[in-house]
């Protein structure tokens, strides 16, 4: 829940900018903070998780409402917003894909959904906000959730008796997410795409 | 259905300026008319309204076609088409939150998806024609069915013997939009993002 | 799945060209790829097709690598590509229409899903990629889809006994898509909105 409300927060900030109104700042941020869970929980068929528990909700307006009227104060600690976003992606993408290895039995699918709902959200907010979303740029963002919840389902299968692979997971991810955020890392040229045909 | 129709005309009309098809408008009419309410049944989890009665797809594809053709009729009096639709939306949403109501048993979960059906179909048409979604501007448009259906669960919850909340609800919600329509009204601006740091 | 390779390696030619890294380009690929047929199996019901056989994953990962590294290959050969796609569209499109007829029993249904599933992963690739969809432009794509899917049905209702009503559909779908492409064929002007009013 806590991870559910600093994605919203940070959704909100993300975009305040434009002129947007209170309700309109407070769907953004829900979507932000429950879509990326909402679309996983339909693709292997339970019902969402806010739905069972709506705290969920209440706890993404809050973060959404608190950084609508105090936004100035989340921007002056930006950076310490973003390693937060950083930890809510950890938190979500490797429980995501620890309940999608039960619910499924398959590794890749669960890799596959972990991180659709670590970075699904952000997608959505991003479509309804008319911004390039971050799949089009060079920021460092779905690579580590990629490489976290592969290393997760790698260390369950080959290791099923190590207790701490979602911990090693999650550490995985917030570590390259954080050192991508504190060295402003992009991605290498060789692999981005250069020409223009 | 006659909802149905009218959602799909609003939605022709709002994107045709723009040098479309005929099957794209077709299209968009229909994901307008009943994207929000197939949005609905997949999270609680039914089988999509359309499915079990195809009527309502008929009467989007008329509506959708009619804006096209004589769409300069409709343009004409096009604030008659704007009361049109928020009559649509304030009946749409009231009957969603309704049924989500009956299905889930919860009342916060039946507001989200009443907004979510009132304005979902919308935000997708608005996503798949490259405009501006009404969250990001002022128009009243979310505010109104928010509070209609909040009245109508509160009503629902207090008042368990009154047999008319659904048409406060949708009376509410018509009433409020059609007199931001008719005022030209938009959000306070201290409702409003004002910076743009 | 050789379809679901086609489709990811129109997918990321299509979106390129835009500095986009190969994690982005996998990912975009990936949803041209499944994104149709998984809208579809959600609104059907059923568990996307990908959960049960994740070949069409790994299929759809390999056309987005060797388009996104050795695209210059590709775009070389653009327009045997392009048949490719319009080959890969007809033969999901068909059967999506043909899965939906067996679970639903509704031909209007099965045509609609049809489309959907044929288009379906191409519009949230545009969407994500910030690109006009193709239903805003006068590019003939829907239409041969439609109009095959339609031709499908009605054959299936017909003449039952027929036993080749798929490969007429498939055959439909793909020679008007290849005569569009080869002529350069756009809808004409009367079924496109002219005024900007």
């Amino acid at each position: 829940m806590a991870g559910s409300a600093v994605f919203a927060i940070s959704g909100v900030l993300a975009v305040t900018r434009r002129g947007l109104d209170v309700v309109g700042a407070v769907m953004l941020g829900l979507v932000t903070a429950i879509g990326g869970g909402t679309i996983r929980d339909l693709v292997v068929g339970v019902r969402p998780f806010w739905i069972a528990d709506f705290n969920y909700v209440w706890s993404a307006c809050a973060g959404a409402l608190a950084a609508f009227w105090i936004g100035w104060l989340f921007r002056s600690a930006l950076k310490g917003v973003l390693y937060l976003d950083a930890l809510g992606a950890a938190l979500f993408a490797i429980a995501a894909t620890s309940k999608v290895l039960i619910l499924t039995g398959s590794a890749p699918v669960a890799v596959v959904m972990g991180v659709l709902t670590g970075i699904g959200g952000g997608l959505i907010r991003d479509v309804l906000a008319g911004r390039q979303t971050l799949l089009m740029g060079r920021d460092i963002y779905a690579t580590p959730i990629l490489v976290g919840c592969a290393m997760f389902v790698l260390l369950r299968a080959l290791v099923p008796a190590f207790p701490y692979s979602e911990v090693v997971g999650m550490a995985l991810i917030f570590a390259v997410r954080a050192l991508a955020i504190h060295q402003h890392l992009q991605m290498p040229l060789w692999l981005t795409a250069q020409d223009a045909a």
